[in-house]
């Protein structure tokens, strides 16, 4: 009944463990890495790597970071074999002198890294070990190399091949509920009664990608509200007392929120191949569907504003400000200084409409007056816009948004 | 009712697919290659991905060829590129110069192989892409380099912690139960009859490892025959009419055949894993096991003794032959000769007993003249075992076979 | 990894078995059924149960005949009992003279029935029991009040409510597929190469009934061909060397083959919802199927047409009789003379088609000169064919079957 | 990832509602139950059935009450037709006789209701109708025969045979935990924290009867606790900041809460097979377990002590009565007062020890001046315990309970 499979602890390894395990061992946690790193065949590989990754579990903060700076430091490549791997493989390209190169440029950390992931529920252990090395790096940036090689490591692991989408709903086990009220980034899930209705009606759906050797943990979820029309805020999609209606009548599907669940998985994007997914799935199984596109938050649109010197004073302000804003506001490099924006427009959808009194929550207020977007993806033109974007940094808009837009101008170069 | 999930083709992609599939794209396939290492974002290169399997799909032997020369050549690193950033990297040690190093050591054929790998259901063709790769190389030595890569990658992706290991009865697929009779390499299976008989008594057992991304193809199995006692020949374990045993009867569990599966995961070893993950399933199973052996042909005797000059006279001889042999038959580097004792010596098992007229099938008699070898796995033993053999590369051996090889060695001597 | 559920036996039982088992106990079988009727709760009864269970199995057939007679008789409705209990609820009709009477009416043996039923793994015995039965009451018509009980309850317990429709293809478990090569009644799949070809080309579909409580025993099954047009022969249909298309390019799904697979459970019908769901299942996953029909063998056919002195000269004579003999032989009750032609007409189907030399075995030439018949379900007929059928004894058949049928009786009518 | 099985709404159907549905057919629903009765086939049955049971739905209470006296008294046996069916029967037994005289036995209203069975998902609806029944009954003792018949109908149905035991935790899906949440009889779940301390630690289970056709309703569950000793107090077990223990460390295992969930199923026993059940899962788990013991509420401890006119002044006195009353307060019948004691006692169990003090809740204190007891299920002894209370009534306990009821005689008689 678990989610996926169960990798039992084994009883062949327990009786090693008795002989080898972590108190017992009286090597130093480095030791047991250069021994795992030299182990031949792997008769005591999984048991070196077990206790490497308990001792991990029990450090502190100031351990975990020495531990790091060992992997950095100790566990680097030497340049001089470098050098001479490289000459020796330009001289006479083989086998054996491609070998010794592709070796003396990878630093030991990351098949040390490898080695580690042997253990049954090893790679959610070194997701979380990310996740505190990306905090503590912040004050050491002479750790980030270690960074670079498990990013690296880890964007091949969680490819997107070997990701599975599972729906997320009412008759989903408890324990991965749990994880998606923990995970809710954008509205949060206040109490079970609040997930219910998130998942439970008709109209409402939730899927996630899930890595097979992390079965219980979400990498990433999104919540998707089947509506008749395009909605324009967030509290009549989540009111308590709504009607659901007959998901075969709906013919708008709407993203309403997309959370990241792992800290340790940061840089990895999954975001785009997850909405592509659901699309499809939803298409399927819906045929009434002619419509999908979100209702976002415009995180950045208080700020630029502050910073820009702009107010609101009417709805219909905030509406053009947000167009003005989504638009034109842009960083240094030419793309939009928004971060949903970048995320949407960049998988090719465009900015279809602007709400005011949107999300009237604290949050909302905060960071965008209440005010919301719908990013529309037409699969039609989806190809076409991400090359605009990606190539030109054109923002697509709907006309509708570009008017309103110009009347910001408008009325600026009229000031 | 599939046997792990079902990555199905979506209709998102359908939609693409029309616009850019396979045939209507007028670019060469390394067009579309090098577009697929510069496309931004995923978009469109999920498309160009399965556009770029597709083509290999249909391509002839030669073209083959072409495409692996192309991976080779034109992804290769550029040494200067890597010297520069070496230096770079040295002189200011820092996130972005050791990512720009890292990226210059690695081939762009890696991270083709990386892309190429997003689409559902890539990965059992990319392992077959190096089956094929493999058998090409072997004419063609310089495509070798590309091989360091592939067999790099999948060591990482088919690591330990990524396998499944899954019992295969007579309540599995027929679909996998088709792929055990066409892998089975040490005593073949002539019919479904014959597979009946290997998985459905009680006294029988057949595990495989399975990865999630390849979930209908075993990776690597073993049967395991559950007896009273140590068997000493394979056409009575394997016979007919045998009367099956209450497992719960039984003391000893006998491997008596383990098979790889896949030529492109050659190289990468799971067979030491699958037999500790066996063994500790069925100790938990079945609290009766107290022995754990093999039943295992000798396949380089023969001709060992061909080159030596001996042969045996009485099944007696045969047996002190083997002995012989499998103590002291070693390759220049001091590893034994032959290739099964290599694996299971490695494992920690020793040498415990030789059966002459174990195995009087054709192949059998051709390679060893009948006999066959246990090798026992003393779960208190292993440790020990395996570190001499790969420190001091000692073949441990109960005091009977070494007796018996001391015949031959004394008669030798004695010539 | 079993096909529904795993009902252990219990530990709890076995410490209760060694005391109660079913040598040990020294009462008679008959007795234990006595005990078992009396017992009081279940904390004896499910040992009890298993005991008898136990003892049938090993019983030989006088041993059986004995057994049904104690069933039949000594566990036997008492009249008097009846009558004064009905005599009671008839003059105070209440909660405890209804109780009485509907106890007085029941024999103990179906009291008997559903407490051996306790046992898990026993429905699927008591199904065998009454094949048993039923193969004894031929020579003993004294023993049929008791198969008029199994039947009775049979009924309740295999419920359409309860069965459960299940794909088999080449994915499902090889001790199911055992099943479906043995159960196969109409044409015999002689190998498991046969086998796979029935299953797994993209146009060949397998669906059967199953009970929760029987969970790797098919009840019913049906062989679907998925075609372009109606087929006009079974040899083509299964020919070894065919080319399968493309399923979601078919427009016809053909049954032709439905095969019960419980003689226990004779009498109990599950043919009709069988193609009901099979039809409803189908038209959900390929939107491109617009006809369903049969491609059936016409059993009586030969042995009518000797009894009437008709004889087929050439292939179109064939078919006229055929459609002739479908039309019109009837049964003195009214009812179609062909049994298929009676299951299939009333199921709501009508006689499509008739085609001489399309089934060229062994089986087809005896039973109907190798003539085959299509039935078609066409859905917006089929509750009016049916209630014509059962009400009216019409036979619906398309103008060509008429047409072929009146050209004997003009004929017959000539001579 | 529905629970068990999916038996989805049909095509097939749905094109037949169109012509038949509940709405356009004007026929009255006792016409509808006729008709259903009547049908030949299933062509229409299911539709009518389907028809019935969505009127059903939408009846009122009266309306209700007046479907129920239909089936009550229209489908009611012919006394005659019984009286004539027997004497043939007699006068001349066989198949023809005895099916006559059976069919005229059971009332028309079983069939019926087997017929309603077919429709998918019919089984939780007839079930909760005769949860509307008994409702009803209680005003109306006119209709305890129909109950009488649902209830034998339904004994059959739910026999232990075809249940499937569950484990639930918080793996389980959200909706089955939803029910757990609403069913839990004994000791109220006041939140899904409150749930999840119950469900996921180490050292809790739960188990539930599910049946095939109900698959996401349980029928009945039982909670448990794993503990180093026999509790005392309920406070205790489910304190809120207890520390668990690793499972393998208990030797006792707790019921401490055992709550029925359909109300429609009034009547029909799953307890015993419950406890049987996982009594023996948990022994073959968990191999430490020695112990297998309840913690019962005294549900009618206060309520006897006011009729008996005795006061507790002290816990020790408290403890002397509620021993006292476990053993010698009896029912006329001269079974013992109390139903939990009745239940645990029937299955073998025997009284172990009391405790005040141990259920300080407001209920715990209102039913037994928080007083509870630890029936023990010992297995060497259950068999004998259960033969000596079902046959001479006699409570076993321990003598500490004995000594403690003595002292209170002791104490009554010395007044």
């Amino acid at each position: 009944m678990s989610y996926f499979g169960d990798l039992l602890s084994t009883v062949f390894e327990r009786r090693y463990r008795k002989a080898l395990s972590a108190e017992v061992d009286d090597r130093t946690t480095t030791e047991l890495c250069k021994a795992l790193l030299t182990s031949h065949g792997e008769v005591s590989g999984v048991t070196l790597a077990r206790n490497i990754l308990d001792r991990y579990a029990e450090m502190s903060e100031p351990e975990k970071k020495a531990f790091f700076e060992f992997m950095t430091h100790e566990l680097e490549i030497d340049p001089d074999d470098v050098t001479a791997t490289l000459q020796s493989y330009k001289d006479n390209p083989s086998k054996a002198t491609y070998r010794a190169f592709a070796s003396a440029c990878e630093p030991k950390r990351q098949e040390l890294t490898r080695r580690l992931n042997q253990v049954p529920g090893a790679t959610g252990k070194l997701v979380a070990m990310r996740k505190d090395l990306l905090s503590i790096t912040r004050d050491n940036p002479n750790l980030e190399p270690l960074d670079v090689d498990l990013k690296h490591l880890f964007s091949s692991w969680f490819n997107r091949g070997f990701l599975v989408l599972r729906p997320i709903n009412w008759e989903s086990p408890a324990d991965i509920l749990d994880k998606i009220i923990a995970y809710e980034a954008v509205h949060a899930i206040d109490s079970w009664d609040d997930l219910r209705r998130r998942l439970k009606p008709a109209d409402r759906r939730c899927f996630g990608f899930f890595h097979p050797a992390m079965a219980d943990e979400p990498l990433i979820f999104v919540e998707v509200a089947l509506t008749k029309g395009i909605p324009n805020s967030i509290q009549d999609l989540l009111a308590d007392d709504r009607m659901p209606i007959d998901a075969h009548d709906a013919d708008t599907a709407v993203f309403y929120s997309i959370s990241n669940c792992q800290a340790g998985l940061a840089g990895i994007s999954f975001g785009n191949s997850l909405i592509k997914q659901v699309v499809s799935d939803l298409s399927k199984e819906l045929s009434g569907l002619t419509t999908f596109v979100t209702l976002s938050p415009i995180p950045g649109l208080n700020r630029w504003l502050d910073h820009a010197g702009l107010t609101a004073d009417t709805p219909a302000d905030a509406r053009a400000l947000a167009a003005h804003y989504l638009l034109d506001a842009k960083r240094p490099d030419g793309m939009p200084y928004d971060p949903v924006a970048r995320f949407h427009l960049g998988n090719g959808a465009l900015v279809h409409a602007v709400h005011s009194d949107a999300d009237i929550s604290e949050n909302g207020r905060r960071q965008s007056g209440g005010t919301m977007v719908n990013y529309l993806y037409d699969l039609s033109q989806i190809s076409q816009n991400h090359e605009q974007f990606v190539g030109e940094k054109t923002v697509v808009a709907s006309d509708a948004v570009k008017a309103l837009s110009a009347t910001v101008i408008a009325k600026s170069a009229g000031d």
